[in-house]
């Protein structure tokens, strides 16, 4: 069965679609209720953000599109010390994408939302004509209660220690890899990272500033911090964890790891009393968590060799991998 | 100049795009600081809805998509009684759209959201291969504090009247006439709602149900609260405002005005002891707005000619018109 026009139409069709298969896996009272807008209770500091999902192909190593878009909502929101609790979805689905693959998309985010404890309250359903959007684009947005105030990137000061989740670079390898039909075991970062984040703010780490790498990277991230605080960040680059499969493929195909998208892996720059304590919890979720380096205040992003050398770390340029995510 | 896929990288062409463009025209404190999600204050009830926006043609006479972006996210708030606050926007723009017409585009966006008291604090840009999308999706999220709780498609009751908010099918016939090249003077509805929906409010109008009147029309409105009223609605055609032009154009075409998609047109359903009050308010903003009907107990939606016929009125069905927004 494929998904036609009638769909979209805002008419029985839809309804039947919103009915049958939106509201039978994101089910709860709020989305069903079916107003206008959804009403949720929220106090004092609410973290809201919004995040497109464009990514080729839908389905791809260790996720799929819609598994992306709650993670990705629901990281930005963890990122500012929120926890992720209502979420919005809009899909764009072409005209032909068969029913099943939709299906199978809805029960991945609806598997991701109970793993981040959030729900979808609102959705809007457009179905586009064949040629006017290649098979389906998602948008999540999501609004989360700050649990943590005061996380920013313009919060840092020479001496905070810098930490990396996990291994970076995964995500964008896996798409490179799709993309030009190399095969590969590896599977994407894509992941809630709520639970991490939690754990962190509850052992009363002193967080300063806390951003999931995606488009542009680690690179951009640094870059990003760097500027936003007038500090300089220095990476060691044997602390660095990068798998060896990303690391061969980035050398086959010519991209700099730094600058690969990544779904499921934060950066965190803590104060520096607090560093070891806090890359020993983020070590409990995922082994290759590393203390990569240091804030300094020469205001550039430099990545140290073992052997001493030193080289700038500037924000990624040009189209990199269109539909990475 | 074109937009190219280097903008939608995340690295340096990226920010040009949100500093040039986006930031210069949205400008507000928490939109800049350029967290990973915008921090704002809310307590209590909040609205939170989502929209996605693909209509065909960008621009159409009385608007263009970022009008009805904002005007439809804005509108799906305040039909809940809520204030349009905070709003997301993401775009996903095919690359070689003329940065002038995202530039006309966004400045739209600026006016009506100035217009609606609102601001946009968070966004993301995708910029996807040409073929990938057609010209550019817009979709927007919003929240917003609930100033009359209790607004609800559920709270219908037999005598309670119904009203419109100005003439119906404009936004239809406005994009049916581009889409079939039919010159027409006709301007789509498209318009922010709340300053209506706050003077109703604050004059203590005892308002049941409001429903902008979008996809599916006043049909599917109508439709789905008598349905989730468990309620009939009786609908007077002579007391249904339509201009002769949505006439004319729907003759030719084939339509149904009733089941045309509006973007600036709404219904409410009050007390009978205010409606009149409800539609004197109404027609100083709009001189079409006209009580059209009452709740019944009989379960059907009713159209009632002038000479005492009646015929069904039923959620419309098929393809209608595809990206009528």
């Amino acid at each position: 069965m494929k998904i036609t026009l009638a769909y979209g139409g805002g008419g029985e069709e839809t309804n039947k679609l919103i009915h049958d298969l939106f509201y039978k896996n994101f089910s709860n009272p709020v989305l069903e209720s079916a107003e206008d807008a959804a009403v949720v209770e929220m106090n004092g500091k609410t973290a809201f953000t919004t995040d497109s999902f464009t990514v080729s192909p839908i389905f791809f190593n260790g996720g799929n599109i819609g598994k992306l878009a709650i993670a990705g909502t629901c990281n930005d929101i963890a990122m500012m010390g929120a926890k992720p609790e209502y979420i919005t979805c809009g899909f764009m689905i072409e005209e032909g994408l068969e029913f099943g693959e939709l299906e199978e998309i809805v029960k991945t985010m609806a598997k991701e939302l109970e793993k981040a404890g959030a729900k979808i309250v609102a959705g809007d359903t457009k179905v586009v004509p064949a040629g006017s959007v290649d098979k389906i684009f998602i948008n999540t947005s999501g609004i989360g209660t700050v649990i943590k105030p005061g996380i920013s990137a313009h919060n840092l000061k020479k001496g905070d220690v810098v930490i990396v989740s996990r291994d970076i670079g995964r995500h964008g390898t896996v798409v490179m890899a799709h993309r030009y039909e190399v095969e590969t075991d590896i599977e994407s970062d894509c992941k809630v990272l709520w639970e991490e984040v939690e754990t962190l703010i509850n052992a009363g780490i002193d967080i300063k500033a806390m951003r999931d790498a995606t488009r542009g990277g680690l690179s951009a991230v640094l870059n990003e911090w760097a500027d936003a605080s007038g500090v300089g960040i220095e990476i060691s680059e044997e602390k660095l964890p990068i798998s060896d499969e990303v690391i061969g493929l980035c050398e086959i195909f010519g991209f700099e790891p730094m600058d690969l998208a990544n779904e499921g892996t934060f950066v965190v720059a803590v104060d520096a009393k607090d560093a070891e304590k806090a890359e020993e919890i983020l070590k409990k979720f995922n082994s290759s968590a590393s203390i990569i380096g240091e804030v300094t205040d020469d205001r550039k992003v430099v990545l140290t060799s073992p052997w001493g050398s030193k080289r700038y770390i500037e924000l990624p340029k040009g189209e990199l991998l269109p539909r990475i995510c």
